[in-house]
């Protein structure tokens, strides 16, 4: 007997006939002898509509007060999930974040898991019951209802397979597995038997939007093996796990990310500590900054770009006006119709060569480079967002083709 | 300073224009320098669109789960209502009936208060800030998330206030108090400065449905003033208090209940006990009974009359079958197109006459008495249902024109 997290996300849970799917897949993974515990999002669009009910009454309301909200909307999905398991003729129960013992750090709208502590969900797979757990959502030290953030289920499920030390944990969404490039857009792009645990941390954080990134670092730091899989389908999905056994292939996967956009603040004095200051006052607002540039310099003055999310570019913008207004830069530059588009592959490592293959492939597809980017597994540049799908298909032809 | 306790119904808060309005009012009682508690139920049609939902997926799902799914209603009320109060410049925060410490017992979707241990409220009120409470809910002892049932709101709303010692209890509505007849329905009815709790008990029970009954009871128990007034206008309601200081009149209302079947079990035979075995089989179902008429008897047998409420009545007719089939009962009648109508007042108790003077209203307007019933404060009549709205105008008329 295994014990199994199986998490589902919104658009698994979207309507009656959905979550009817959902408990069906969950009791047939129980009636084959396991433990499963369920880890659910909010419905398709509930998330947005609480938000828009929020944003008429104020929307600046307090993150705390956002919380209490928005956790209103898994609340429904998972006694509605239970429901349909009940129908079925299986036992259910659902648990909210805090009954499920979801102990979290109090920043409200983006609180992190301190600590799972899952006794009622053991108690209660002891009592033979299907567990479903409300995702996305905890409770601070103060006893207030705390979310995760966007995303947050996948973090969710892969904490309480840590707590638990689930033989395995399932991720449930609405493509069928990790594929090497987006398959909406690529027409060859091909879905991946097994990827390591880093290549899906590099291809999460540059965009490729099938696993929350947070979820994959919690994965890996515990050990948890993931399957990646479709709600809608019977096929098997993408395992994600330390190493792959699989024949090592040069890139598993071209990713792209247009929530980008770059600033360029041009004419720095070439003073030390500069750089620094400039970005730790960005980290102070939790600004993150991703590609960095800095020109070599000549007379004493030297050019600094970097690239953030698009949503914090304004604020972005608005910090760095104290070195055009008080230290002597030039100007700041802003675009947003930017885009990144990135390769991942463990394969890298041990094979030069493959970024100058990307640059060849986009080169042949007249496609102008803005910036240039590498980590061990990664090669991620800055491009015009008008030519990011040419781009893709470009680079997914010239490894996979 | 003094501590209020202001509870709005569902359609008080039904959208953001109305939770707006409900936020001034609040915002209005704080900056007289008062602390205040507020309990909010589920936005307009919040609770019948989640039993929809329920419905579509599993009609007959579990209780816990129904209050699991029901619960979220007022968490999306109290959150938008806290930011409201937010955006007018104030500070509030939500809870949960959990966090608001409402313990009650683990009878799904019909629990009953065990306690309220305020200690978060009163920590919050201390920080300064107004307290929005979810209404209608609370935790059981095992950690599950309850529901009182439907009007419970106005039930927690005097529990806290109880709690708390709480100088006022605010019952906001969608009418401006109680009257001495539906307003919508006999044109003279006129608003009530003050009532009794024990009239307005009466006028609870009998349909009136201005109050839930539960918590005038509680309100009585524990010597809370009520105040029942409109959300929609500024002007003064309906205090409800033990002893009214002003001149008694002979009665304070009259009260429709259509939501009434009869049930007549003919021909009984004349066993002692047999009238007590008969009722003990309802109650052992939960089935309230409320006027009773015995025949007198001929012949060693007699008829019982009683009246359930309409959506027990099938229950009740399956229960008494019994006697018709082993005990030589004669037959079983049901009649649910029948109204209890009833005057209610103090005043009573010092008059005689009250009662014929109804009765000879009934007689003027040639409507018909099924059944009689008298309490010290209240008579009460079973009619035709068609015969309803001409016997409530009558009565009226003949007391207070």
């Amino acid at each position: 007997m295994s014990l199994i997290v199986q998490k589902f996300g919104g658009s698994s849970v979207a309507n009656a006939e959905r979550v009817m799917n959902v408990a069906s897949i969950v009791t047939d993974t129980y009636a084959k002898g396991n433990d499963v515990v369920v880890v659910v999002s909010a419905q398709g669009d509930t998330t947005d509509d609480l938000i828009e009910k929020a944003n008429e009454i104020n929307p600046k309301a307090s993150k705390r007060e956002k919380d209490m909200l928005l956790a209103a909307g898994e609340q429904i999905s998972i006694s509605l999930l239970a429901m349909a398991i009940e129908k079925l003729g299986y036992h259910a129960v659902s648990l909210l974040g805090w009954q499920a013992g979801f102990n979290t750090t109090s920043a409200h709208t983006s609180a992190r898991i301190r600590k799972v502590e899952p006794d009622r969900i053991k108690k209660e797979l002891d009592k033979k019951n299907i567990v479903i757990v409300a995702g996305f959502q905890g409770i601070s030290k103060y006893g207030d209802i705390t979310t995760l953030g966007r995303g947050g289920s996948d973090t969710s499920a892969v904490a309480i397979a840590a707590a638990m030390h689930a033989d395995l944990c399932q991720i449930f969404t609405d493509v069928e597995g990790v594929y090497t490039a987006d398959p909406r857009k690529v027409k060859n792009a091909k879905k991946l038997q097994e990827i390591s645990y880093d290549e899906m941390l590099e291809l999460a954080t540059l965009g490729a939007q099938v696993l929350n990134n947070r979820s994959v670092e919690m994965a890996k730091k515990y050990n948890i093996e993931l399957e990646v899989l479709s709600s809608m389908t019977k096929a098997s999905g993408t395992i994600v796990k330390e190493k792959t056994k699989m024949e090592k292939m040069l890139i598993s996967g071209v990713a792209k990310d247009t929530d980008v956009a770059r600033i360029s603040v041009m004419g720095v004095p070439n003073i030390p500590g500069l750089a620094f200051k400039m970005f730790s006052k960005l980290s102070a607002k939790d600004i993150n900054v991703d590609i960095i540039l800095q020109s070599i310099g000549h007379d004493g003055k030297k050019d600094i770009s970097f690239t953030v999310a698009k949503n914090r570019g304004e604020e972005a913008v608005a910090l760095m006006k104290e070195y055009t207004e008080n230290l002597g830069a030039e100007e700041i530059l802003y675009d947003d119709k930017v885009a990144k588009i990135s390769i991942v592959g463990a394969g890298m490592e041990s094979h030069a060569g493959v970024a100058t293959k990307m640059f060849e492939a986009l080169y042949d597809a007249q496609v102008n480079i803005q910036m240039i980017s590498t980590s061990e597994i990664k090669v991620s540049v800055l491009i015009d967002s008008a030519d990011a799908d040419k781009a893709v298909s470009a680079i997914h032809s010239k490894f996979f083709d």
